[in-house]
């Protein structure tokens, strides 16, 4: 498909709808165009003609006498098809129609939002929106502020997508105050045909978006966006707060934009595995695009706080502690320099209490001097008004240290008034700045998940030897049954078929029959009588456990035929289950769970008695690359039990990743498994091996 | 003692170290006083003389002709203990100390700070500080801004206590940015004698101050903190950023203010059972005062939200889901009164999306129909910027609502620009308003837990009949043996003592001893052999499980003794201890630790192989009440194990935490005791009755 240059880097631009009448969005868009100094042409069309922004209207796209690149349409929603067509005769190619009226208000809407996007298609267009607030370009050579937002555009780095158009605006606002600037930015709207995976792909290689910040309320093609994110988030970062978390959430962003929100665990999984950093409220996804502004990713987690005042020092550790950093062990060369010049009630230990006398020169020496520290990765700097010493002048000297020594990020924390804070939104500022210690430490954190996402290797996609013919045999047969359902031993036969260890078991009729089997299986084993008779075995003695021998076995075997000769219950024997005898304190679960919108996603966590409880379970989207498996396995609590806590043997950890790994396989192979639960899977007390003990598949018919 | 009038409503102040020299704390607490208007006398004491704000200086505060209630001394820390002399010659109550250089800096300081004490006790005077920032009351009457902040005072309901002084001179600034007034401050600094508890007691009865605020690093003295807050919360809101949370932070902590910080489990716990409303940022601590000031309590946890954008509804949305507060439903009346009057495309249902274009009629209607709705207890107003609407416009229009609908919390949204809040924070506004969603329904949140406190019982402090003699009696014999280990014996016997069910035991040398004891015990009982020769029981089959009859144990008992003969082992043996059998798939520990610096707390959690890996534990300082204990059972995961889930016997709820009331009594009466453990305390499967299996108690020598 073509790519977005035709909207975002425009020559000219119709706007179809201009108006006259003020505070209408026809006249808003003609006059931030005009403002912020579009470079290219501007072709204001409106049927009743009349002179717009002091450029002479034309009655129609077709009359406008140049080539036009792109149209920004606000006409009534009724009317955009046949406008449209018009820009086809005309040969534009790309469109961002702001006009609301289609999937949002309902099923007529829909409806002709799907005619639009068949037109678009059918010509060969892109579109942004409908129901969309309009593009934005800061590029000096293009300087296009196609959107009707109460504020001109502040030029920055960020790439910007909002699915809400209304909040979108709210958004450029507030950036604008806080002085972040952006390179582009883009309502997405209904978005008909450009979402928000075109716009990061877009960016991906547009170099002054040095940073891409989402906000979003459904994802329209998760597996895509996964695959762009994953691969651009190598590049540079993507942030993304994503609304509709919890499920009254998710019902209000369904009845707002008309899509299907999805389950948070799997957009969780989804932002998680393509390294994007998720937000949780737009002021913290502000704090950390400041960040990523001004600094460099740091080289570790080690952070060193300077400081003229104890208490916010303190809090600042307990943040740094609480997003599991690490607080900096300064070198003993480095306390000796600064106890060289701080004074005697000091602390030269981090955090560095420069005390509330500090003087400037205190905070350019103290910063020098931790910035040279090796066991400094990031550094911040915190000041509190005291007696003559001005704000903006720390500000300052900070800043120029920074100049000096780029290399490592300083953050800054001002608690001051905000007036400062006016006043360094009107600078260009190298250092973020931050009133309260919460969101310096924040955005340092965001620094540091950064960091590791560009280390963390982007694994692959392991494909294992497996049966595929006879597990597509067993779903074939199900099938052919009707059945959604798979029976027990049919579950364990795919789980076989793809290479997991399921327990060993077979089913024998005589003694000799169960000796066999045992003898193939390996002692110890189980034995657990069937019978059409007798439902409820143990009541019986009809399951005997931990038969180490093949003589036990014989004589358990014995025995129980005796006693149900006596009870007068042999004639409803079948035969026995022999079963491989799996002793475990440890149980987990894994399998494969379905999400409506997002697709199969691998589930991992502690099982038995505790599953429903502890809730202690992570899940990823399917397909897992080794990395993700072994991230899984490592995020639960219960991963503690693996490694041998309490003297118990060590579990085999590689086989329990591979377990997720041919889980995953079988899902890609088989799109159809809705569900799957390997309920338990045991830890062997002997070597450590995982068993699949018990299992069961359901498949969308 | 003297209550803290004389420091904050003086009459009569003498400055003892005013100055001149400009930028020195002499200076400008002078000049504070001065401007903000000190409503009686200042007297400026400086050995040199001169003129101090127009003021003629004494040279000595022994020179003043007036009555003086109260001292701001700033003169250097060496001549604090003359200058108190003199201070209480003059017949001076209340002294304010600002002179840094005591228990701060170390040991000399230290114990100057002593004797500071001593003095201060000896003379019957209260004093702030040293080392501190001053005190403020705006009171009309009394005026006084005693402290050298940055900025005047503004008026406002909040009695503010910092540790911290710089930090404290911080948070003014940015509280008159955030247009947040106090009706008195106090920086306690090193609280010699005067500390958060006094302050607190002292504004208990304080009309004007109607919510407290409190910094602190460390808490004096914890029972008292207890006694006073857990009392005053019932009457006004106390909100407490207590720093020092990690253990990186309170150790730097305990640098700066040189006091044991205590671990925060501890802290945590005071705070809860004390109704004090934690805060983990400044920021989130003047947005919950904001909302504090302008809002009722609500009536229940159910949050409309009107909005002209669905972006910020949807996060408003999810936090108030993640808060565990509920979406109001709203009735099919106010449903059908919002479609009256809303467009076709507004959605009438919780969160009301008036859409983008809503005039403020729409506000001023949709708000005063969703307020009538019974069904509405608290409501969040959205507002973005749009096309003509102004957000001051919208802002006094839902005051206006607000003067005629007190009874609900209102909060405001408005995602406009930083303009729009500064012209707020100049006005007297009656609803809280916020940039962003989340920080609204924090406040709401801590609105709603406040209503919880204020419906919570006080409970009581149970005393059980116990046999405490019989307890002591262990206690001294492992005490004249210099153990401080109980054996696993004594431990029980002590627990026993105390009527915790313990499983039954005993000790028998022959058949017809274990006889006897088993059928005092009950079956099934387990027989554990005791030998002097041979230390692995199960080797020998020395352990006998699950024997339910006189019979079987019998037969249990001769089978023993045959073996042990068979194998020569016979002679060492000592006897059997039979013991109780409980079965039980559930359990649980609970026990007592000491925290050095809040003393012993309650611990109630899951058990078993888990303990170690899910912390599925629970804190409580002792003693507990009633309600402490309902709260603590209920507040760990492993709760709903409980209650009968996977069709186990249901737990007897009431026992357990008639268990940890027993503990609390226990450790109430043996304050030596330093560590106890239950582990396991098993539910029976039987009866779910808690049976203390294992015990192990540690005294304080």
């Amino acid at each position: 498909m073509a790519s977005l240059d035709k909207i975002m880097k425009p020559k000219s631009i119709a706007v179809i709808g201009a108006s006259t009448k003020p505070h209408t969005i026809g006249s808003d868009i003609m006059k931030r165009l005009n403002e912020y100094g579009f470079k290219g042409t501007v072709y204001p069309v409106n049927p009743k003609g009349g002179v717009i922004e002091g450029l002479q209207a034309y009655t129609n796209v077709l009359e406008v006498p140049g080539e036009v690149d792109m149209a920004i349409i606000v006409v009534n929603s009724k009317f955009v098809l046949s406008t449209i067509d018009q820009c086809n005769e005309k040969g534009i190619k790309g469109l961002v129609v702001i006009s609301a009226g289609f999937k949002e208000a309902g099923a007529e809407g829909a409806a002709l939002e799907a005619e639009l996007l068949k037109k678009v298609r059918q010509y060969g267009m892109r579109c942004v929106g409908p129901n969309c607030l309009g593009v934005v370009n800061t590029l000096p050579e293009v300087r296009m502020d196609g959107c009707f937002a109460e504020t001109l555009p502040v030029r920055g780095d960020i790439g910007f997508v909002s699915q809400s158009g209304a909040l979108g605006g709210g958004i450029l606002n507030i950036l604008k105050d806080l002085g972040i600037g952006f390179a582009q930015f883009i309502s997405i709207g209904n978005q008909a045909d450009i979402n928000a995976e075109d716009a990061i792909e877009y960016w991906e290689n547009e170099d002054d978006v040095k940073q891409i910040l989402l906000y979003m309320e459904s994802i329209q093609n998760p597996a895509n966006f996964r695959r762009l994110a994953s691969r651009i988030t190598k590049k540079k970062p993507i942030l993304a707060l994503k609304a509709g978390r919890s499920a009254a959430g998710a019902s209000a962003a369904s009845s707002h934009t008309g899509s299907l929100a999805g389950s948070d665990k799997a957009a969780e999984a989804l932002l998680r595995q393509s390294g994007v950093i998720r937000e949780y409220s737009l002021e913290q996804l502000f704090s950390t695009a400041k960040v990523f502004k001004n600094c460099p990713l740091p080289k570790g987690d080690r952070v060193c706080i300077i400081t003229n005042s104890g208490g916010p020092g303190i809090m600042a550790t307990d943040a740094i502690c609480e997003y599991g950093m690490q607080m900096a062990q300064l070198t003993e060369e480095t306390k000796a320099e600064l106890r060289s010049f701080l004074p005697a009630a000091a602390s030269v230990k981090n955090p560095v209490d420069m005390i509330a006398s500090a003087p400037l020169e205190h905070y350019q020496k103290t910063l020098t001097t931790v910035l040279a520290d090796p066991n400094v990765d990031m550094v911040i700097s915190i000041y509190l008004p005291f007696l003559g010493l001005r704000d903006i002048d720390v500000a300052k000297a900070l800043m120029q240290i920074k100049a000096e020594h780029p290399e490592k990020p300083i953050v800054g924390v001002f608690m001051t008034k905000n007036e400062f804070f006016s006043a360094i939104s009107e600078m260009d500022v190298t250092i973020p700045f931050f009133q309260f210690a919460e969101e310096a430490v924040d955005g340092l954190a965001r620094l540091n998940m950064q960091r590791k996402w560009m280390e963390r290797p982007m694994g692959t996609f392991p494909r294992y030897e497996v049966d595929q013919t006879r597990a597509q045999a067993v779903f074939d047969a199900a099938k052919a049954e009707g059945r959604a359902e798979l029976t027990t031993r049919e579950s364990l036969d795919v789980l076989d078929a793809y290479g997991v260890r399921v327990c060993r078991a077979g089913f024998a009729r005589s003694e000799e029959e169960a000796v066999a089997l045992a003898n193939k299986i390996g002692y110890p084993v189980v034995m657990k009588m069937t019978s059409k008779t007798t439902s409820h075995k143990t009541d019986v003695g009809g399951v005997r456990v931990n038969m180490d021998s093949e003589e036990t076995l014989r004589a358990n075997y014995r025995d129980l035929i005796e006693k149900l000769r006596e009870k007068g219950l042999l004639e409803g024997l079948e035969g026995v289950i022999i079963q491989e005898m799996v002793k475990s304190s440890r149980e987990l679960v894994c399998g494969i769970a379905d999400d409506p919108q997002y697709g199969p996603m691998i589930m991992f966590g502690l099982g038995g008695v505790f599953v429903e409880v502890m809730k202690d379970v992570t899940f990823n989207l399917a397909p897992l690359t080794d990395i993700d498996a072994h991230e899984m396995v490592r995020s639960v609590k219960a991963y503690k039990l693996l490694t041998g806590a309490r003297g118990t043997t060590p579990a085999d950890v590689a086989k329990v990743e591979e377990t997720l790994l041919r889980l995953s396989q079988l899902v890609t192979d088989f799109p159809s498994v809705a569900e799957l639960d390997i309920n338990p899977l045991m830890i062997s007390d002997k070597n450590g091996e995982a068993i699949a003990v018990d299992g069961r598949i359901k498949v969308k018919l």
